[in-house]
């Protein structure tokens, strides 16, 4: 249960510092191409801009038409970026197809799963099965790699964009019914753990089977979580055969997607296995009010979950240096927010802070997003003030290059139990808020300080996975999938601390149910016999009765049986009252708590605290922290760099040994000190 | 006013008790079926289960490929329930069909209004005009019929199941034309009916006539409601085509089908006609709450309507021992509400007690549907000592079997009327609250212990159909089918007292309104003349004053001119303040009361009380019930069984000749009394 | 500054009266028509009716079969029309289609934006393009002009009905390209024009470009611009087809079509330009609370803008006597409503006062809106008398007919301005608000009784078009065509008073954002620089500090820069309390002043009224009026005609030169005066 705290390369060979920058569309400036791209080197100067990414959606100036390239343009902007220490983020750009190429081959274009089909408009609207659409990548991602794999300014390959959706075409199905027969082998074992019988849905022709849809099949539960698990393959297939040219040409350029945090269609575990670097793009949306201090939560959490995807430092690919144009209530960021968000990013894991955009266009959907250059044009904007003012603060930061996020605490949140509880008929309906409810729990540990990585099921169920962890957390783990219940027990056995909850242990990896009680495989591990649940309306509360304290329950009530495990904390209402709420087992040298109902920040703040002292995970600064303030640690193993950050817009007050550190609203502090303990100790 | 109450045959001949059970899938079990089947034969026992409703999806076990049966499993099922004195309720498999069907014969699938097609999927999606379809079902169901006809567990034929939607294919659209042509033999007489020269709306040509759909024709109320119309003839034929066969080979084996209260896709009193044996799914949402009363009132009203399509026992097809998995909210039992629900059908006139489902399955989207047997598979479970309690109460009574339900008062409940209401441009545009307003006047008799029988405009127009009763009230009766205006008046003439409200006799049988002043055929009975109604927002509130009180009226409030009629209370506020708004008409020997606004319980509860007394009409019990608490009475004419039932979760007494009765929450007592007046008498 | 006030013709020739009436559809009540039509127009008589309109949506009456015409009853009800001095507005009957022409050519029917086509059904479903459809509806104009054109009855051509929705078809599209060619010449220039380049959007073919749609294209914001534009030009196009046959054969009866306030699919400034006579639709919703306050500024705003359409006496088309059918709630006319609103329409500048209907039709989706005769038949409904009132005082003010209204201020309404707001995608993401903003400015004229012409930015750019204003209001500008910002200053120069608000001076006639800084080419007139704009949520408030005063700011703050303006009031809170929130910039003879953010009644009535002291503008009454009441002004240049009318549901005193004028509830006095420094002073 410990690991080496260690430091990683830089992501750009030879540029060992934070990068900052952001998407940037020359292309869009042709007309004026002479004075603008010049302005905008001298204003990248100015922000302390080190890096650009370009080519993102460039395709129609790229390949204007079938099969002439124009790479003037790109050239000439490689080369200026090169001349001005700008490190270029190359794309390729797949994320949207010229006009031509959607009207010569329609196939490229994506079937809903109403299986109407789209025609040319919007972006990421291409079906990934097509073979022309997958030649005519494979055509310009080579023609890019074989002109710039020895550009200068090149440092790394940004592979389409946010890669998500899906298209039910017929070609794609044809796709997911080879996956399919790849994965059961035969349609009886496809029945069988489909639970097909239901409703006579029972397949008696490969052909037959056909993705889920409104206005086709929508009742069977294993059809569902199979499709995604497929779209998922399709997004990993598609990805692969982009980087083809590049890994051939450029072995040695990192290459990355965007992806978008808890973004429910793609699981980002599985993507992230084959990507060099994660990067992620964050639009946390910032108030002015307590309602920030979640806000921040939620970042922190998505930064850990990026990070973890991959376990080293990750790339923020895309933020907005201000308003974020499609939130409905498009705000301001107001003082201080924006250096606090983009030291945030760092703090958790990220060796970049992006933007999306360097300069604003003057037309199409996102024109007033936030950039670093306004439509005004000068730095003589607050927003390019606030950029400046981080760029200046990265630049001093070289130290954390590469540096190591130190967690005890392991909390799990997995793609395939996500879809499964989604599509849930029963409880709440597709209304479980099982995003939410990990975030609740990451929350205790944020409140505390406390590093935490989150994991999926993969790694809960891979060997050693575990090793490092002091703590498991698993909210509603309802989808268990092969392994998890068995490495989670030996976890437990050799020492470890897990915490479940209500809905958990339901399924297994297809969404059938386990027979002979819930939590199925786990029943052992926490001694608890889950027989039913309570669903409670939204204005309905319920009470745990822990410690001396009544805490309120609501939404899931699970009424259990304690089958070996102690009772810590029981209901304080309704039919139920009196039966166990909160139960601990000791087996081998660990302990496996449940908490059988959703709870509030109140509880799960003292049960974690209690846990976080009993258990003697690492807190980043040895001091309770006001409320709205995280402190998050990197470390190269000898020196800690330690993130103060006040995520709410009132002053606050930190004791750190004695001394008061005084945090504006939403303020800051990087603290450095050796690491105790540490490599060098 | 009187008739005489008599005993009806048990449904199922030879078996004089009350049936206990549900559905059962065996067939989702095949792969463990040697532990599995013999299993749930133990555990039926254990639960008091003498009835299961096999078949029901089973389509794709029984038929796995194109004509190729297999009903090795079902005989070895049925065999096992035989010997286990199981009836079986078997069903015909039509509501869903095998995907080798749909996607070899296409037709057999759906097409939507708005034209678009389905595909495979779901259930219930078939058309009902197709002609393959027609053939593989009545294939299907000989095949069924000749090889159980004569096994000794069949017990009752289920034909399909939830029997809903529509089909708007070229097929349908085919018939509805020719079931036009039946109606109006003449375009002319159509277009004067629909008063289509709306809009331009006239029909040139009989081919030009479509059923209404989202983009097509959604103005004519005529077309409409004649769609409606036509989709009631259409399940009706395609019951009467499921039949055939099974009529022929096993003339005495009662059929039925499961209906779904007051589902508005279908008028039930038409099909009614065509059944054996009336049966529906009851899934009230008890939540533990004081909203409970209402649910109870809203069970017990669904109870009585479905009774009073045949005017005898039906049965309880299918309800959930526990949480309904499709609520929004899926809230578990609270105790003593599963025997609650149980008895309250029996109360109403039910002869079986029968749940979905057996057995919980291990995927499809109702896996969490509420089961005797849950995921845990033993006795062990709350559901399943509940499920048994109600199986040992039941048990103990076979002399309630057959028994009859003798009503006083006739409540109109009419399927045409809502269409019209529901689609009413005017007033409060489609939220008319048409059902709601009918279980509010309802609920002022199930307060009181008053046994009601639910109509409709057949039954009012038919020949005698009134005579049974003393008091006839029709809430919003909107539209007045031919004869019914005649049939009322003739009522009241001879004695009897009928209750109207704002919004009646507004249009005839095709939806088009009468001239010369609402409520048009009615206007002479009732005696009043009402010009306008207002509309009021949600919040707004008028009162009537009567009888030295105000009471609240909302919604609407129709401003009326006594002719004739004696003004008995007016309204309170607004620009009509002091004009009638309730009357009375002395007509005959008879009386017709108007009610002008609408109201909540507390004048409708003063209202009706009044009535009661005045008119005399039988009481469950001669008592005033506690709030929450209603009492039905079951006979047959010599014995008296009187259900006392409190559907609130507050303890209650009821006063007895003088002796306390105590209910626990959601408690019941029944009670056996010589019948006052009886046969025997 | 000034302009001289003059009396315009009748809008009917020789028919020097205000035309009252409305709709009717004799062709619904054929069968009876002996006596219902004789009955007509003995109710008309006494409902003091001198006009109907007749034909609307008769397509299928008069030509029941592709060419054959029947105008037997239509010579019929003209002629009795005649004979009871009722003058016709006779309708084209483009509205609806007959079921022979949809059927026979489905190129008629209308293709949605999702590319759906529909079936044939509802009113307004055809396309505009369609060859077909243009052939038709010229033959049946062709015949109705000639067989009519010399009828005594005929006073006005109603061309079709509520022109409005649009279609996609491949026609349309290719109507489409044309227009855009016409418009652009090259690719090249559309797009620059449309900004393209933006996500690879850059079209390389005519025949890529398509109409914007849900399946399709979304992102561009000239193509949606250029589309709205399109569609109005369709318009147009279609009703100069519609009039060719009538002006070749009735060149002096004028023609109209009716329009729907600000329905924002039709540019009503363009459409207008070739209208002879304005006429619209207008259905208030009077609730009898004091919510009708904001309702009476809404209809009064309305009918201004029509009246400012064209700049003279236009007609009220429709409007309900009673109850409105197709409101959520659909509320009676309280007492007084009725006469209110019809004289609030001559206030403004109707010569007409017309309903839809005039007698209730039995079937059909409005067969409950209001009319003058109800289904019961008679004179004797409240609704009745109620028109027969406005019939008598209608016919008492021959001296109304064809006065002007004289305002001093224009306020600027602008339909591609709102378009390129609605799809605003920053800020409140198309939930911007301009209509409700523009009518919040009018309130604080209307609460002062100052006439105010309302005009958009066509009218803004026409040489001469600001002459004869002294104030120029107009909010969220966002959108500058070209010319518009140098009138603006031209105004300001010599003498006017302009005010502008946030969100102004965004973009360019093509919804391209300004470069340079906002507002753009306003920046110069208005002495300010728009930085950026912070958005705040529904219940969050800032405030502008003016005169010792703190106004309530929300929705969204501009931060602004003062360039050389005054700034006259400051923010009150937020990192931006303090800053510059009103400011006024003399330039030239004018000033010109800028309100940074949204704000409520308050501040708009103090700062109005300050503006309006200090400008000189002329109020209808030298007084201060109730809240609630207006006063408008009608006046031929020697005499005005003074309405006075109380929108509210309680009764209020005007002080009137030291005498009180006591209005009821609803009420309302119409007072004559020499008009001060008059065409005969």
């Amino acid at each position: 249960m410990s690991r080496k705290t260690i430091r990683h390369a830089p992501i750009v060979k030879g540029v060992p510092h934070l990068l900052h920058g952001g998407d940037y569309n020359p292309d869009q400036w042709l007309r004026t191409k002479d004075e603008t791209w010049k302005e905008d080197m001298r204003l990248a100067r100015l922000a302390g801009v080190n890096t650009l990414s370009v080519g993102i959606f460039a395709w129609a100036a790229l390949e204007p038409e079938e099969g002439r390239y124009e790479f003037g343009w790109l050239d000439e902007i490689l080369d200026l970026m090169a001349e001005n220490g700008i490190t270029a983020v190359l794309a390729t750009p797949s994320g949207a197809r010229p006009g031509w190429m959607s009207h010569r081959y329609p196939e490229v274009l994506r079937m809903n799963g109403d299986r109407t089909k789209n025609r040319h408009g919007g972006r990421h609207n291409h079906c990934l099965t097509s073979p022309v659409y997958r030649e005519k990548t494979l055509a310009i991602n080579t023609a890019l790699a074989e002109r710039y794999g020895r550009h200068p300014a090149l440092g790394v390959w940004h592979i389409s964009n946010e890669y998500g959706g899906e298209c039910h075409c017929d070609l794609c199905q044809e796709r997911f019914r080879e996956y399919l027969r790849d994965k059961y082998g035969s349609l009886d074992d496809l029945n069988e753990a489909w639970w097909s019988a239901f409703w006579a849905k029972t397949y008696s022709d490969w052909s037959h089977v056909e993705s889920p849809g409104a206005k086709g099949e929508q009742d069977i539960h294993g059809l569902q979580v199979d499709w995604m698990r497929f779209t998922t393959e399709q997004f990993v297939d598609f990805y692969l055969h982009e980087i083809t040219p590049l890994k051939a040409i450029t072995p040695e350029i990192p290459c990355t997607t965007n992806l978008m945090g808890t973004y429910p269609g793609i699981d980002y575990y599985r993507l992230a296995e084959v990507l060099d670097v994660v990067s992620w793009d964050s639009y946390p949306q910032w108030n002015g009010t307590e309602s920030d201090v979640r806000t921040g939560v939620e970042a922190s959490f998505h930064h850990d979950l990026t990070r973890s995807l991959k376990g080293k430092p990750f790339m923020l690919m895309e933020s907005s240096p201000s308003a974020t144009n499609w939130r409905p209530v498009a705000k301001l960021h107001r003082p201080g927010v924006h250096l606090l968000q983009s030291l945030q990013a760092v703090a958790h894991g990220a060796d970049t802070v992006q933007y999306f955009q360097f300069r604003k266009g003057r037309g199409g959907s996102e024109k007033f997003h936030g950039a670093i250059v306004d439509h005004e044009g000068t730095e003589k904007t607050r927003v390019f003030r606030d950029v400046a003012e981080v760029g200046e603060r990265l630049a001093g930061m070289d130290a954390v290059v590469g540096t190591a996020t130190p967690a005890d605490v392991a909390l799990v949140y997995d793609w395939p139990n996500r879809w499964a509880l989604d599509d849930m008929r029963g409880m709440l309906q597709q209304r479980t808020g099982y995003a939410r409810t990990v975030i609740d729990h990451y929350q205790a540990f944020w409140q505390q300080g406390v590093p935490v990585d989150v994991i999926d099921g993969s790694l809960l169920a891979a060997e050693g996975g575990l090793d490092r962890y002091k703590v498991l957390v698993a909210p509603m783990l309802y989808m268990l999938r092969p392994g998890v219940a068995e490495a989670v027990d030996a976890f437990v056995k050799r020492g470890g601390t897990f915490v479940a909850t209500y809905a958990s242990g339901y399924v297994d990896e297809n969404d059938k149910t386990f027979l002979g009680g819930f939590p199925g495989p786990l029943r052992e591990t926490l001694g608890v016999w889950a027989e039913e649940v309570d669903a409670l309306y939204p204005d309905d509360r319920n009470a745990i009765a822990w410690n001396g304290t009544e805490y309120e329950a609501f939404d899931l009530c699970e009424l259990i049986h304690a089958e070996g495990a102690e009772v810590l904390g029981s209901y304080g209402s309704d039919f139920y009252a009196g039966r166990p709420a909160l139960t601990v087992n000791h087996r081998g040298a660990g302990r496996a708590y449940f908490i059988a109902a959703r709870t509030g920040a109140d509880f799960l703040g003292d049960f974690y605290g209690s846990l976080i002292a009993e258990t003697g995970v690492e807190r980043a600064l040895d001091t309770d922290l006001p409320a709205g303030v995280t402190a998050q640690v990197r470390s190269d193993g000898d020196t800690d760099h330690v993130f103060v950050l006040n995520c709410s817009p009132t002053p606050a007050t930190v004791d750190i040994d004695g001394e008061a550190l005084e945090l504006e609203p939403y303020g800051n502090a990087v603290l450095e000190r050796p690491r105790k303990g540490g490599n060098a100790s």
